[in-house]
């Protein structure tokens, strides 16, 4: 907060900016210390994930298999947002960014180290906010190779 | 329309859904027209676009890149919307769904036939509603061949 508006009272929509982007800090905390259940807890029991991974949705944060994942890295994973867009509507939000991911899988030769596009979408609830839906992206070279751009940079 | 609701005023929430969803509508035929204008003008001039192709991000449509796009394909460009879920809230909106593309590129061996997920965050401007953001993946698969799935199905 600038010293300009230190005084001046927050208005509904930083207020609601201000709770959003600790969501996102959360969910950040909670990958790096391998804690499923609190990164779960910030998205709706229903949210419609669409993941790097297979399948096309999931419904929700499955706690098990997200700990699972956590746990198959050897290093803390780190899961960066920058340039986050954050744009609210009343009891709804969409927003949209850069995640830099990185760490070292079990068994892996070396580390990961990536940009990917992030576009999440929130609802205020009686308990604050939460992701109704989350869609995580890497493109790929629309050549013979189809590999994911694993090299772009925002 | 029901006929139960048929004499009801709609609410101001469904007419929103309706316009957002002839938007979509029109997205879809002007891809099928090969009309890059008319795409185009479904979307703000500074819109946030992360596609499938590099690079990370597109700011506005380019129109004479989609019309080349366009051009490229023998057959008509068909991109069909399916399951498209619509949050409206005030003069923003956000809508998550499957696309089906299906097409031959010129000089291609074969047609493509593949679903994506797609994401898609409106304004209501004056001139009625935009699309601000759109993200298209296609997840990938983890293993060794880092190949996109183009097999998945909704």
């Amino acid at each position: 907060m600038s010293t300009a508006t230190l005084h001046a009272p927050a208005s509904a929509e930083s207020q609601a900016e201000a709770a959003i982007l600790a969501v996102v800090e959360t969910k950040r905390r909670a990958n790096h210390e391998k804690n499923a259940a609190e990164f779960a807890a910030q998205f709706a029991t229903d949210a419609v994930i669409y993941n790097l991974a297979p399948p096309l949705v999931h419904h929700g944060v499955d706690v098990r298999e997200k700990q699972a994942w956590l746990d198959s890295w050897s290093t803390p994973v780190d899961i960066e947002s920058r340039d986050l867009e954050v744009t609210v509507s009343g009891d709804f939000a969409f927003c949209h960014g850069y995640l830099r991911m990185r760490g070292t899988k079990k068994g892996a030769e070396g580390p990961v180290d990536f940009w990917m596009r992030e576009t999440l979408c929130l609802e205020r609830k009686r308990s604050g906010w939460q992701i109704v839906h989350e869609h995580t992206s890497v493109p790929f070279y629309m050549d013979a190779s189809l590999r994911p751009a694993f090299d772009l940079k925002p």
